[in-house]
């Protein structure tokens, strides 16, 4: 990554447009997540209030990666907010393909592993990653993630075949 | 049960006040539930376009078992709207605690494990239940369902502490 620019900046609503430009460009390149083709479904507006009233709040992150003006790397953690739940962050990992092996999904999760240590809320970390993944799950491994089992038919690929989901999770302070 | 007149149905729009009346009692009866002690946080028009919007969703169901007026025991299925996750019935039963240990959860569930075969989306059910929820996980097992994982810290107890959470799932069709 020594050649290239990239800011990490928590998201705020004037970045609304250019995240959901990622998430339609990241749902056209790989199979690995849950999103339909299509990308999100959420309007520039709701997406920008969004971010706009999680700044503040000490179990939610969306944190950036930026070439220029462009996303090319999103962590997204969210927490529901009841107080049994509240201290489960759940994360969500996605770069653009250019950018695939050069370390970027490793400084996100790294940035957003001291963020969830410095919450008050925060006490676990968890995820879910296709067993096919095997790329991203020995990320997570490399960062602490642990595998705590797998669901049989965890998601459908685009061609419809079932596949397995690992749920994987790390426990913060 | 032979002694109770139970009704079941799926729930209407009619139902929505009856049933945010069943889970804030169900919300104190137990802590077993991930729900603040306030029970649901939705307004009884909000829930009642809910209920009526997903009467003709191949893959929500809201079972009610009544007695007389009163809602004692749910089952609720909800299913992501994204495609690779369409198939995945997420289960949550909830039953009044003066009911309890009468068969109650166990007719619920077989009419959705009934309902879910007769859909043509539903390929896989899942939960979330406390390791220390004995009697639910004994029932869940009667049914079918399979441990697929732990997650430690999966939720916290009224007192502040933390739980293990099993993940059980039953594959269908």
């Amino acid at each position: 990554m020594a050649e290239l620019e990239i800011d990490f900046s928590v998201a705020e609503g004037a970045d609304a447009v250019a995240f959901l430009d990622f998430m339609t460009a990241v749902a056209e390149e790989t199979d690995f997540l849950a999103m339909d083709e299509g990308g999100l479904d959420a309007s520039p507006e709701a997406l920008a209030r969004h971010f706009d009233s999680q700044l503040g709040l000490d179990n939610q992150l969306c944190l950036l990666a930026k070439h220029g003006e462009e996303v090319i790397g999103v962590l997204n953690i969210k927490a529901d907010h009841r107080d049994k739940l509240a201290h489960i962050g759940d994360v969500f990992i996605a770069v653009r393909k250019p950018y695939w092996g050069q370390g970027l999904g490793s400084a996100l999760l790294e940035e957003a592993l001291y963020w969830a240590e410095q919450t008050e809320t925060i006490k676990r970390l968890e995820l879910t990653v296709q067993a096919r993944n095997s790329s991203a799950i020995a990320l997570y491994k490399k960062h602490g993630f642990e595998l705590e089992g797998t669901k049989k038919r965890g998601a459908k690929s685009r061609d419809g075949a079932f596949l397995d989901v690992h749920l994987m999770a790390k426990m913060i302070g």
